[in-house]
């Protein structure tokens, strides 16, 4: 940024731009406003990246909206998160998303080839957390990455895992995805070497709480290497993956 | 019960009992009243076993005065949980008991010889848990239970607690001690085919909130076989384990 | 596990086992992967023993493929907790399963010839505890336990209780089952001599909490051998109340 | 307060108070302002009764300044709650107080002789619970009611408390003061026919959350006529209790 | 309950009563079994008094069948609480009961003269408090009590309690009943002198969570004679009111 | 007040009012009571101000009762917030109302034209809380205030926020609506030198718990002069904004 | 801000400013850093303003160091809060403060002539609240505010707040201050027309958990206009009062 | 592992390693049992690396018992975290340490050269979070990586963080660490674009409670590529940056 502000301070003595606009380019950032939404396209202007669109909260008009607008700016690589069947349906009468039912999550475009440093393993605890564990998955496929899904290995039928053992242990990144008890990333974090996401889920009943109980485990967590985003984030998790799975020397 | 009221009534039919004094009787309690508490001799009574006095919250005189009632009646086998060092040096110089200061434990007498259908494990999560195993395994021994102490094999270091993993399986009754993310007892739960006793501890930091972390993941164990009790609770832990160690067939 | 491993060692000294066999039958365990899951047999291969799927969170098509992978694996007894009335029906148009809709509990097969060391108490406090009561009951009935039922209980109206106190003082083990202050566990556990299973129900309003009073009021119970299942876990309940009721020397 | 307003306004028509005396006298309450404290004399003033102080968080000098302000005024029969040892001594260096260490609780004056209704029955669960038992039976007695105390009959050993079933039944009004998982409300409820005002205490360790446990259990007591008041407010509940015990009719 | 003992005991001798009945009779209790619940007849035994149902959680058959046990036993004053509308429906075509609906509460038999001490007064912060405050008044009224209603009296608009401050000050006993803040009863305790017994209602969002908000809040009162129910508990208080309005002199 | 006491006062010495009449009217206080609610007219009538209803738990009927009995005492400007669509057109059909969809807020009349100490600038980190964004907004547009709407400016994207940094430079009032991790009031309060009024919503998801998490984040906030109302509580934040930016010098 | 990035290009177009200085002064902001602070001079600098400190966790040498920071700086009016008197006298035995025990506040300089728009009301329920209730007062009166304080007026004795009715409603801002039941703003916000900032504050015991109760009451206080800062924050309190109380017209 | 399995199952085939002897190795583990411990050498005999010995709960014995067992190992980098003055001076008389008073961490050995992708930026928000984000810093530092520090950068100064914001923007990785609000990681994670790992710490009173209002508010970040470790968890967070900092292409 400061490299860009130079440049207009240049521009400024040099006259070829007035006191005004360079007031204006300064104060001037990368979004649409649409009035409901202030259409973010940092990635896109900057780094010719995807945009992400949060579905929840939102009515179908909002995000068609929104990704029209992305869009017309020259984004064609977007994500929609917690999209709901209904909401899917009605968008893909007005444009073209790939919509993924069990992750509640829709994209525009193709995946990418996966590339960065190695494998992202997305680990779950049980069946009822694969809609977090698949949004994890895809937002990582999204994002250019290889994944292996290891479901259904919580730690109370511990050979299940230990049968992954091979993958558990080369993987570049490990997203854990557990409900109840919340165990699996600190089982998981003790057998590998590398980042472990953990993501409680809210799947349980009387007290876990909505997810309480695996969210304080895992951030009690005796492994080292673990990390805890929100209940049920399982793009959040995807994302940071993905983000760690290219990681590049800065200069 | 039953038998001895029909007992008391057959007395007062015969005429060997008078009303009121079988009224006194029917009403009749093994306990003896010394103000500040009703010292329970129910134990020692109906099965000549041990009694127990839950130190915390008693002054050592409170503590002597119901020891001595419970000695003057019978009684002299007794346990005494929670006690402190200062408590204890009071206590030991007026009566014989043996202070295993690590688990903040007394009693008097000897330990049985050991019986019960087999084994109880003790397994903690780690080093700082130790004060609830030992009280745990300490109750365990002084109800006259083998018992095999399996320290520091939290589930982060998943190969020290699989190098034991013979006394896990042949457990009759494992006790699980843990803080932190409290995933113990699941994993041991899901290794071993008898029940496991959790026990959350309050050994933690920021989000264990003082066990309560523990607390919940235990109680949300997807390992069948798995009941908790309350946090710090060694003795309940090692006390039932006793009890389940050492069933037999009704009538 | 020890003596498998050794056999297997000892066929790989004599050649009948190559290397690369025998890693893969150290590292293969008894359970099929079909995807979404990786069924259990574990009890089936070792024990011959019954197995368990846990209903709530799963698609009629997604339990119904694994009660198909467990049958095809020579599993003849199978139990379906948290099963809606819509999906026993969708399931039994498939499959034969006896179904108890007032626990929400199938099962295929038949009860067995109750055995065990003795009876299981199953007492409820009061009529809304019934369904989680009804899943311990059959729970424990389904592994081959004789079970008393001793229902609407609650301390509030203790002649109640009273009036079957030889059934909780003749029990074998019991399952206390409460919502509101959770009281029950404390009262049945100063009366018996055996282990209690306390088991919260959510049966309450305002500040039950959903079941936490219950809780709360179970880990600090001062009767001693009882110990606490999460909120409404009536099958954990009674699986831990056959477990121990099957309580036999390990040599 | 309608009636002085009424003579007030007869004694402005008739010209023997000026309009700005009836204003003062209008807006005119019972309290001294000493600056750090409005001393309140509404007790004494309207009905010759007693006045309280509540000593936690104030200086034996404010304490004593209240003090000096209400004997000043008239008021010679005066409580004081939660006073340390140490304040009491200093306080009873300068003016003549009673003190009762075990509930921390001192008094100038007498106690009346006893009236009401019938007898105050407190009862509590464990030693531990006596200083807040005190206070309740303490206040009872300051406020002239004849009280019988029934200590450690806590639930988990019923027989005690049945034992002393005919002082639980005919009491008039109950106070049930118990800590860990705060029962005894609920029991004494169901066998007496009278008001059960339960008092939760912070005894207790783990789960017990300082008393939450109790009040959560107390607040959902299935028992009829039973009420609740804060976390060790042994006060409180000896307050009410003599208000109940002194209902007489309003015309 | 002595006595009858003590008469059972005097047959026995007289040989008027065999051994084995009396023991039936000192183990026979007043309720009825019909499966699913233990009909308490406590009260109509004892008393001629009403019972209550309970009517949560229960189907309108089991509400008929209870009712219908009862109505065998000679009780035909019944309170049915938290009744819904449709099951009222059910339930009025089979058997006579009277309905509020602002209060879900139903009734057979009629209201009884009014007696007691003196006036009930039952006051409410906001319109949206009605439903638990009708249902403490209906309780009320249906024991026999004398009740005035003061609604829509929130603190935040001091002037509309204080012009019904007679009212408040001439009561026998009072129910505030408050959400939000809950600060009615603290205002309403400092202004009368007889118990108050506060009601928190799960009226309000955010941060009322249900009630908690006026729960803790009254459970802090600093005015003397308050204690607290249950969230929403209406009938609770009008129960424990009439009882506190109804104390006479126990010899 | 006082001085209408006076003036009562004086009438009553000059015998231009009988006792009774001024003991009426020193009790008559400005509302009027229709049973379900005393409908309050203080603003209309000391300050000829416009009255608001809480429309949420009330009843379309209730809510017209109330409205109607407000017109009739001659208030004109009403404004009535959570109504939900259906109540609004039950309302509409019987008297004239705006209705504001996205807000769930309607009024009477129109609204004032606007004028106090400067604008208000009412903030929302995102798209989804623009319901009580637009209550706070629309309440203080209610109130005769000119109001700037910044929304989508969360502070996890802070350069939306810092191109309107003149803005909040330049606001007289601040309202800052935020779920989520609830930072905007920290930051926006950063930046002004105004009051800034945070209120919390319950968008987000899993450990947002409700609105917990921006409730706790705003109390604990860095910058000077922010203040926090109750979750989703737009209205109380424009009405409060509003009082503030119409201050006054008060003799 | 803008106009001084204005004149800085200006500057710069007139050559009379390098590139690099110009960005060097568009990045400068006005604090020092100490190593282990960056001290604000944001105040003094734009608008010869007071600092503040805050006292908590910062030893006497930190808080010295940053202080003497200011004054080199040019700053001489500085606020101390929550300082100990440890620190205090450490401090004074260095540089010239003024330390207030009662409120563990300290300042430089002398209080500056009173101004604003109005009084200031601090109210205060009850005599533990002073502290919290004068350093809210005193940082008012720092600030350059009258302010009139009104303690030990809890809504539990509503005469004695009801005297000072005319402060309370003609004050230009009030701070309300209060433990336990947290009640006071609610009354004090339903008697005044200005704007109410609440302060709970840990004054309690029991379920006041710390001041939990008293909050979440002041954040559903029924009463507009009422705001909520943090439990015990009486100078976040006094800021924000003197912030309102000094508003003027922006242009 | 699996490698390590073939070639012992090849020595058996071989017959150069008993069957028992195989058995042995196949169940042996790097760690040594020294009874309160199982002390892992893991890292140390796989990569040489470093070992941690978490110090809180250890006392001074016990933490140089177990550093002597791995010195004895062959480990001479150690890292000891939460250790007390007190500790480190006794274990500095006996061995050579590196103490680190503002973090409570020591270490054997020197700090290696840092190597790694690139920087490690340290932002905390206040003066109080020096402790805990000198933890990470050291621990960072520890593991062979350049570490910026940016302390007193809270989101309240805006201008502070914006300063940095060159550093912000060029990190590898960014520990944010931040008590009350917990805002920090929100602001930065938008400004970065590589992973930010979020420490909650205990600074703060009243609403922050332990920490838990900045860990629920960074769990709810908008900003995405942000997780979270436990309150107060500066080791975890250096830990896992230094882990990030250093990931390399797994083939």
């Amino acid at each position: 940024m400061d490299t860009e502000i130079k440049r207009i301070l240049e521009c400024v003595r040099s006259g070829s731009l007035s006191v005004d606009d360079a007031l204006l380019r300064l104060k001037g950032a990368p979004f649409v406003d649409i009035g409901f939404a202030k259409v973010d396209l940092h990635r896109t202007v900057r780094q010719g990246a995807a945009e992400v669109i949060y579905g929840a909260g939102k009515t179908p008009a909002q995000i068609r909206s929104i990704l029209e607008t992305m869009q017309k700016n020259g984004c064609d690589r977007i994500l929609i998160t917690r999209l709901s069947p209904d909401a899917a349906a009605a968008l893909s009468s007005v444009c073209r998303i790939t919509y993924h039912e069990s992750a509640a999550l829709a994209h525009t475009g193709a995946f990418p080839a996966p590339g960065g440093i190695g494998k992202i393993v997305v680990a779950a605890g049980g069946t009822s957390d694969l809609p977090v564990a698949e949004e994890a998955a895809l937002t990582a496929e999204f994002y250019g990455n290889r994944v292996t899904r290891l479901y259904d290995v919580g730690v109370a039928g511990l050979h299940r895992l230990l049968t992954y053992k091979d993958d558990v242990m080369n993987a570049a990144v490990i997203v854990a995805v557990a409900g109840m008890e919340g165990a699996l990333p600190s089982v998981v974090g003790g057998l590998a070497d590398c980042p472990v996401i953990a993501v409680p889920t809210s799947v349980g009943y009387g007290a876990s709480f909505g997810g309480l109980a695996a969210l304080l485990a895992m951030l009690n967590s005796c492994a080292s290497g673990v990390s805890v985003v929100n209940i049920d984030n399982g793009f959040g998790a995807g994302y940071l993956a993905s983000m760690i799975n290219h990681m590049e020397v800065k200069p």
